[in-house]
């Protein structure tokens, strides 16, 4: 837990075999925000019910980014996830510079040998930037933000809860479940 | 400019038609920042030095995230980079939470009939989640923040610079080259 | 057109050279039908509405297997296509089993030296094994037919129009629009 | 068996988890045809023996689409094949349009929580449209026919053999070792 | 020429950018050997007419692997190839193991920006492998040898040949041409 | 042990079956020389130190290829591979042409039904050639050679060691420990 794991001796960077770990059912849950102009939240919000449905299709960029986060992240494991699940909700408080957002919950399963919070980092992250590439025209100037870990569990280092207490409310019964 | 036209007539997600439009040349400027413990980034930092290099695997990671665009995100256009490039830059001013960072910053550049800000954008996430990959063993709780568009140039918009004067001063000359 | 051009002199496959080939236009049109239970046409119908969206998965998926398929089809050159619409639509007369059904059509634009014609139809292919793989758990015996190009733009061969009449019912105006 | 397990319970599509099913051995069956122009099918014949084979070709595309299944159904479980296998067999009967055809018999393999059915129709899927690409310079009329499943092995549903008589007939010797 | 131009300023490694490069016809052909017991090229000699065709599986590997050059190697430009071409041929000559072998050689051809000698070496390395795999079973220490550009045209540098005097002899007639 | 397992009775290529075979602890040794001028390798040797890193890239390319291999050679089963391992020497001894070389050994390791030795083979051909694809502006002719497997441990033929005697002596130690 206090080194760099993947480096070799000489310094090279490897994939860390994990060979002699056991298998544990695995979950991470990860989570970001999206920050935009409260007129691109209106219209993605009418989008959803009259014309199409901009999270689906955001919704089906993170489930793919999800199965392929090895292939995107050097160092990564390949996994077969065992499910992938995805949840938006609006951010209606404005932050300093007006803006609202649309925040999302990834949460990731397997049983396997190394943890799957990539898998769930990476789907979150691939989520927004879908919103952000089929708003774009409308709103340049989106940003993400607070790309981060909420949970984890199985493994040798077993659960793992996001310590901020800020971000503990933000988990509210499941933070209690945990504990 | 005012529509969300990832959505046809019928409501359905598509990919955009730009036959139509001329190709130009594009170029895009992302940035973003990994939040870490200063331990952290003293580690990355040695290591850098005399171990092995993380930064030289999020480079790598960014750049084939950066060709990979079209395959991550669902209805961006396929299209040949002509080139990558990848900074990294250490944050030593602590937030909140006494944290310090590694921003990073991307530019892609095609010529091209659709603009380069999704490729600038994936590669600036990825390079910090692979950065985040290689050391959660030591800091699970780091956060990525600020991944945004920084500049755009080419095609019917022209140059597009975020507005935001915090980020103008970051972006020093280049900003003023533009204007 | 007399020859199968995807073998050399010495009877190797290969993938034929188009570079001397001028860059056109190019526009293909394919359709496919998913038959199934009026029940699981039913269900996707209120899902639509209701709770969520099969056939904007299946959108999804077919839009990046239009962008895949030069991964997928191995002698198939990579393109990059300007634009993919799909389009889904009911099928409600029943066949001699019972059966109603979705049809999807796709569109694939292109300017380039080959035929956009595999784009299309690998498109639509993957428009109704998506829907298959989201509803079998409720109807297992569907059954994927007519998969098949409805038309060609652009190149030396020019205009193709699928001849079968039934099939120019089916295009309507289109059809009218190409004579 | 009685809903659309593709949607958690607020309506978005997510890749449903399959941690708590037991790993069990599954077999899965999957076929299609091909219609073509009798003098395709004959160069095609031809071209199996003296210069080259489009069949096989057929066969490597198809192997390699059982394998990236996942990567093309958006909401498909990742998992790692043990076998798969591909026939192909000549449609001699002409249908109403004088068409013969090439029929394609998948079969896949795995150990495991989820079953291979995709895999398999996917497999079937792309072997014709391999042809169709390969031999589409001097038919582009060809069609897909009849993609669907045959039988199924394997998991909490057991054995499923495809019920249509017509069907029935087809497999021959090998439904009757299944009864 | 006399620089190594993947690397920056500051040292990190990037995508060199070639948007100021005029497109220019590029070829480039590769070549390498794949050395075996003799038995092993008898039993694919003997397969290649009587049950299946080791080369024909080779060969989509090849094209395949020409295709994904930039996915697979980390700096090099995405691009369209125009044609692909595989050769194999017999080595009968025994080295000084007493093994013989295939060679295959290598062709692509792109108009573009950048060279296509990475498709080229990246298919020829494939299409060795790919025998190396399917012949494994039965002579684990066969050993690839000489991949190697044969020659490049197009682009700033024009023409280049292996000057090895051994290897002109090979080229033969295409030496001669292109002098 | 002596056929070619990768054709099924009639002939055509499969992947084939293990779904009977026990997972057992696997790993597999490979390696390869690129050899270069003089002048190519005191570049490297010097960018390792004061500008970039060419071998970390080439490592990364390894791994990423380690864990694609599936999709690059078509008959090869996908697996999840517990470790992949990357190390490079110098060759300074000149070969008949005046030119040293670096050398690559890669270790995969996995716990399943298949060897890994495709994979330590692909990935030692992925980094010689992403070396190859950084130095080519400065020494175009540069030639990859004896990629070959080293060792091989797991699965039902146990131990297997490359027996040319002076590979033997390359391996040394590890050689020993097998023995």
């Amino acid at each position: 837990m206090d080194k760099l794991t993947h480096f070799s001796d000489t310094g090279r960077a490897r994939m860390v075999d994990v060979m002699d770990k056991p298998g544990t059912a695995r979950v991470a849950i990860a989570s970001g925000i999206l920050r935009m102009q409260p007129e691109t939240l209106s219209r993605i919000q009418a989008g959803r019910i009259a014309k199409g449905d901009v999270l689906t299709v955001a919704d089906v960029g993170a489930v793919m980014a999800a199965k392929h986060t090895a292939d995107i992240i050097p160092m990564c494991h390949t996994l077969a996830l065992t499910g992938v699940e995805v949840v938006f909700s609006d951010v209606v408080e404005q932050d300093a510079n007006g803006c609202v957002g649309i925040k999302v919950v990834t949460t990731t399963r397997c049983v396997g040998q190394t943890g799957v919070e990539m898998e769930a980092l990476c789907a979150a992250s691939v989520a927004l930037l879908t919103i952000y590439d089929m708003c774009k025209a409308i709103d340049r100037g989106m940003r993400i933000e607070c790309i981060q870990l909420e949970e984890k569990r199985g493994g040798k280092s077993g659960l793992w809860l996001r310590g901020d207490p800020g971000h503990r409310e933000q988990l509210g019964q499941r933070g209690k479940d945990s504990a």
